[in-house]
């Protein structure tokens, strides 16, 4: 709503592992944080298993449908590893030697060492632009607005910050939050609804919580504009006066 | 591949507070565990906004493609929460007053606390079966294949314990994994390619780690007939050994 003209972004995460509950992802969180940072509008993200047609169609329909693509996992050297080759079919494109890929990691690995598999590794998309690596030297790649990164968290985040600058963005979207402890949010609502359309220009998200430190709501403004954010919060926190509570800046302590 | 004659399901997690980084989901690896111990196949997950038209237009394509549909998010008192009347239009039924679910809500508030943004957590699509909230009261429901919960996670978690023993599972998926210290998956991918063939009813998955423990691969073996998830572990092992690694069972000490 407040944020149409910003570009905008989605994630695809391939992964069995995360299908399966193998893994609990966090890949998802740093990758909204950073785009949020740069002015991109996150607008979905979803989770496909590693299978060929899927990541196909996946990949079509959202390079279509957003500014930039972002997806994590499947680059590895394994059978299960299919992400790559299954982007250039997206595209249309033969999946081939990539010389630069290539020559990083062949001096890599000792002598007799760049077997088939890790020369999987270095085959790419035709006309793909690489995406540095500093942590174990395969790298990621970008094919038109689609970023193909690793599924290992600490790797994937090492690929998002040599690739953040480069991102075309927007003006960033900030956050500002109060909270009411002991404030049940079916008493706040129907003030709430009034403020989000005296405050249109803001996004308002009301989240009930429960921690150690006892129970409330927390209120979310988010929008581009720094200033009719903070307004919004101080509506939001002068109706919660009024309601009898005590309105704290920030998230609820955790 | 192994499981398809297992019912299948897709998860919606309707959530801008996802998008926006501000959350981390735990929800989806709860509901992966809990579908998967039932039988159950999760064949994708969408992460989306609280946006009418998105809701609408993902409820249908998912109920569509998969025998169950399991959304979190978006079912409390306030302006954000529109799940529930979103899947009502995408459904094409009134989304009404729901007799057992308002007496439900009217005794659990003093008199003259059960308000307008209360009632809206009564008001639910025509047809729909509670899901019952031992928590906070405000039920769920499923509407055809559609099971429509909460988001906060102690009270998504006691919805799906209620709902887990009535959906139609199959024969539970199993899993069974083996890692390696020191072992890079470059130097197993060749003979787990391999191996992945043999056991074509098992599916292998090749995951590299790096703890402070030290670094390596775990194998992950995946199927519904413990027996051929066993062989195909052992069989790993057995590879694992020949490179010169010392296989230990399950996955690596966090």
């Amino acid at each position: 709503m407040v944020v149409r003209t910003n570009p905008t972004a989605c994630i695809i995460v391939i992964g069995n592992e995360v299908l399966s509950g193998r893994t609990q992802d966090v890949n998802i969180q740093f990758l909204a944080r950073g785009l949020a940072e740069r002015g991109i509008v996150l607008g979905e993200v979803r989770i496909i298993p590693d299978e060929r047609e899927v990541i196909i169609a996946t990949v079509n329909e959202m390079r279509g449908r957003f500014d930039h693509v972002f997806t994590t996992g499947g680059i590895g050297p394994t059978h299960d590893d299919i992400t790559s080759e299954s982007i250039a079919a997206a595209f249309g494109v033969p999946w081939e030697k990539h010389p630069e890929a290539w020559a990083l990691l062949e001096a890599r690995y000792p002598p007799g060492a760049f077997n088939p598999a890790r020369q999987r590794m270095a085959t790419l998309p035709r006309g793909a632009g690489l995406i540095d690596n500093p942590v174990s030297g395969a790298p990621g790649f970008t094919i038109g607005n689609v970023h193909v990164m690793a599924g290992v968290p600490r790797i994937m985040q090492a690929m998002f910050r040599w690739l953040a600058p480069r991102l075309a963005g927007g003006p960033p979207v900030v956050q500002q939050a109060v909270y009411a402890r002991d404030l049940p949010e079916g008493r706040l609502a129907e003030g709430l609804g009034e403020l989000q359309h005296t405050h249109a220009g803001v996004d308002l998200g009301s989240y009930p919580y429960e921690r150690l430190g006892g129970k409330g709501v927390a209120v979310v403004a988010k929008g581009t504009d720094p200033a009719a954010v903070e307004a919004a919060c101080a509506a939001v926190a002068a109706l919660m006066q009024r309601l009898g509570a005590d309105p704290q800046p920030g998230e609820p302590p955790r």
